[in-house]
Formats: structure tokens, C-alpha cells, sequence
């Protein structure tokens, strides 16, 4: 008898979030699945870790029959205590998501639902990360779930290198404008900030973040090309950051 | 008269440790030196930015004539606050360190001193973190300083792309056994995890992060080989994550 898929779920949202429901019910019928997800939104925490403090675990009940425990850190503490203290085995897949609100090109660097799934793929578990083009709690996230579904049976009945990482953006158009699934490439973009100067009730200045994204790629293979273009991204990722190309450059022309 | 050099200099163990006082007085004589740095250790936070609180900018007087800022937020939001509110003009470079312990391999996905550095490459400022494989705040970092000063003074006068980061390391070991510094691509490595189990006094779990570091790479063209052998480590760094061998695998392959 074939073994049961083992699938981690996890985010960056929260454990409550409308998102990590959704996910949980795309991939419920694929293998038996573990929950660990934060106890509060991470968003923006990139690949934090908790050194400074002590973690909790808690097993809770909102999901029916499924396993699932909240954790008091981050979105990469979850899956290494998922590893260490909740599995009994590494996982067939880590699926992280679905993160209300996008993750393509350089929002990677700073997205906790990413660094989860990297965090498992660092460990040799492939693993995948979605994200939905819409910020809205209450919206309709059928096409995000089709595409988990889709995504992840495809990955756990395919023989993929151990430490494949995909990193997954759904687009928000109306069903008849949606045009599936394409491969891309992470465009080339930032974010310009501009951080809002208040004064607090004792006149001391603070400064709340806000930003505005630049595209500044114009290939027509790119994540966010595709979504613009009514395309579901997904983008292979990997982690060593080494630039290669300024490696050999550097190696002939400079002298310490 | 050519233009004074505006020099960037952050960190993640905060405003008061050791290491970015060194990297001060190692850079202090190439340009005019603005520092920018957590108020409060920020080890392990990766590319965290700060959404969910407003943040705090405080000017302090512990670096002599040498302007300084503690921030509230992450190195990440240290490197945007500098830029948006600190800094008249882009700096020609951000310098980010002296880190007390290392950021080789894998250790610059969680590491707030790269993240620093990667930020203000990112904005395309030529970056470089430095970090000393020693977790000692009494250290010696005569060499560190040393490293620091030649690093960056070559990279002010070298023409380099834009988006120019690189994770420097520098080796413990004595000045008679010291090598030199060597361009080196990141090790494929990886931590194995423990957490700690304990009980607090009501009897309910928590964990603290423990782990051990596992070299997985025997190139000997890597940065944890040159540190092994009494070489200061340059890894140049970039950011696009895109896995462009599986990207082209997966486009021929892999029908949605």
C-alpha cells in the first residue's frame, strides 16, 4: 500500500486567517494534513527567526478533524518547531499560504508566507508558497484554492529535486478573464517608501511605513507580467544567493 | 573638488555593540560616515520590516562628531528610514556590521546585518555586510577593522553595478595564521535543529531555539572553506531568486 502524502500548512497571516482555511481545504483530499501556523499576522517578517525568546506551542480545534497547533513566533519558527517538535516524519510538502495579499518579484525578500516555504525547502521538503492579489479578508478566494489544488497534487505526484521552492501569486480577475497557470521569472522591481510623519499626543515624532511598487522590468516573462496579464505566476526559487557572474569578474580584477 | 563620499553605516546587534563602533573608526577617514542602527539587538530578524507599529527615530551623541541615529524597527527598516528621512542624497555606499558571528552559507536568509546591506542594494546602493566568526563582544577586531577599511575603500573606488552586495567574513584565528581575503561562492549548508523543551512555572511548555551548523558543500571554492583555512570570505550577492535551471525544466515539461 502507497504510503499517505504528509502535508505541512502553514502562513504568515495568522491561524485564523480566511487564507490558510482555504489552502487547508485545497489540499485536505491529497494527504493527511498538520497545521502550524502563527498565533498573530507576520506579515513583512521575512526569514526571522526567534533568538531572543522563548516559543509556544498550542494545540487548537478549529479546523474539524485536522491536527494544528499555533506557535508565538514566526512564519520560519513554525515550520522548524513543526520538524522538530509536531512531525513525526519530514513532510512530503510544506504548502504556505494563501497570503491575502501578493508576493511576486522582490516582495519574496520581505514575505513571511515565502520564508516559511523556504525555510522548508532549505530542509530538503519541496514546498510552495501562494498568494492572492487581493487584501480583502472577505474576498472570494475559489480560483486560489483551485490553484493549490492544482499546484500541489501536480508537485507531490512529480519526482522533484528536494529542494524545489515555488513561489506561487494568484491574480484577482473575474473567472472569465483568468487565463491559468504560467512559468516566470522574478521581475526585476522595488519599492519606493515613503514613511507618513506623525506626531504623538506628546509631540515626539513617529513614522508609520507606507510604499509605492516600482516594476522596473518590461520582459514579457516575468511574475508580474504574467499577473498583469490575468496569468497565475509561479516561479521556481532557490537560495544561494551568490552572483556568479560579478564572482568571475571579481576574481580577475581584484587584487587584496 | 571631487564630492565628498556619504557612507551608510548600520547593523543589527545595535547601536551599542562593539562591532559598529569598529566599523566606524574603519571607515570614518573615507567620507562623511551618517549611522543608522537599531536601538535593540536584531539578531536573526532577516528582511523583517515593521507593518503592524509605527516606528521611532533617535538622534544620539556616543560617536564623537560622527552623526547617529537609533531606530525602533529592524536593520531592513533602519537602511528605509535612513533613506527617507535621514540622508539628504543616496549614500555611495552602506556599510553594515561589524556582526558579532558569522553570516556565511546559509546564514544570510536569516541574518539582519545582510538584510541591511541587501536592502540598500536593492535600492541600488553598492552594499557590503561584514560579520566575524566570533560571538564575543570583548573580541579583538583589530583584523575585522582592518578588512572593513580595505573593503570598502575599494569598493568607493571601484565603478560597480548598481545593485553591488557583498557578504564579507572574517575568520577567527590568530594574526600570524591569517591569509588574506578571497573571493569565495556560498556554501550549501544548513542548521539541523533542537529546540530546548522546558517548563515554566505553571507547568506549561516552551522552547528555545537551539541548533547545529551542517556544512553540506566540499567545494573548496566556498566561503566556509576559506574561513576554515584563515581567509576572510567575499561572497558577491544578489537577489533575484529565480531558479532559472528548473524554470527552463519546468517550461518544457509541465502542462497545468
Amino acid at each position: 500500500m502507497k504510503k499517505e502524502k504528509l502535508i505541512l500548512v502553514t502562513n504568515d497571516d495568522g491561524i485564523t486567517s480566511p487564507g490558510i482555511r482555504t489552502l487547508i481545504e485545497a489540499v485536505e483530499t491529497l494527504g493527511k494534513v498538520v497545521v502550524v501556523a502563527p498565533d498573530s499576522p507576520q506579515s513583512g517578517k521575512g526569514h526571522a527567526i526567534t533568538l531572543g525568546f522563548p516559543l509556544r506551542l498550542n494545540q487548537v480545534d478549529i479546523f474539524g478533524d485536522i491536527e494544528a497547533w499555533t506557535c508565538s513566533g514566526t512564519p520560519v519558527d513554525c515550520v522548524k518547531l513543526a520538524r522538530d517538535k509536531i512531525l513525526e516524519r519530514a513532510p512530503d510538502i510544506c504548502v504556505s499560504g494563501i497570503n491575502h495579499g501578493a508576493n511576486h518579484s522582490i516582495n519574496i525578500i520581505y514575505s513571511g508566507t515565502m520564508s516559511a516555504a523556504m525555510e522548508a525547502a532549505i530542509e530538503g521538503i519541496p514546498s510552495v508558497g501562494f498568494s492572492y492579489l487581493n487584501y480583502d479578508y472577505e474576498a472570494d478566494m475559489t480560483t486560489c484554492g483551485e490553484v493549490a489544488h492544482t499546484v500541489t497534487k501536480k508537485m507531490l505526484s512529480t519526482e522533484l529535486p528536494k529542494h524545489t521552492l515555488f513561489n506561487v501569486n494568484i491574480p484577482d480577475v473575474d473567472a472569465k478573464d483568468y487565463k491559468g497557470i504560467r512559468i516566470t521569472r522574478q521581475a526585476n522591481a522595488k519599492w519606493v517608501e515613503e514613511f507618513d510623519e506623525r506626531r504623538d499626543p506628546h509631540g515626539k515624532k513617529y513614522y508609520w511605513l507606507t510604499g509605492e511598487f516600482k516594476n522596473q522590468d518590461t520582459g514579457n516573462d516575468t511574475d508580474v507580467w504574467a499577473l498583469e496579464n490575468g496569468y497565475t505566476s509561479l516561479v521556481p526559487v532557490q537560495f544561494d544567493l551568490t552572483d556568479y557572474r560579478l564572482m568571475k569578474k571579481l576574481e580577475a580584477d581584484w587584487r587584496f
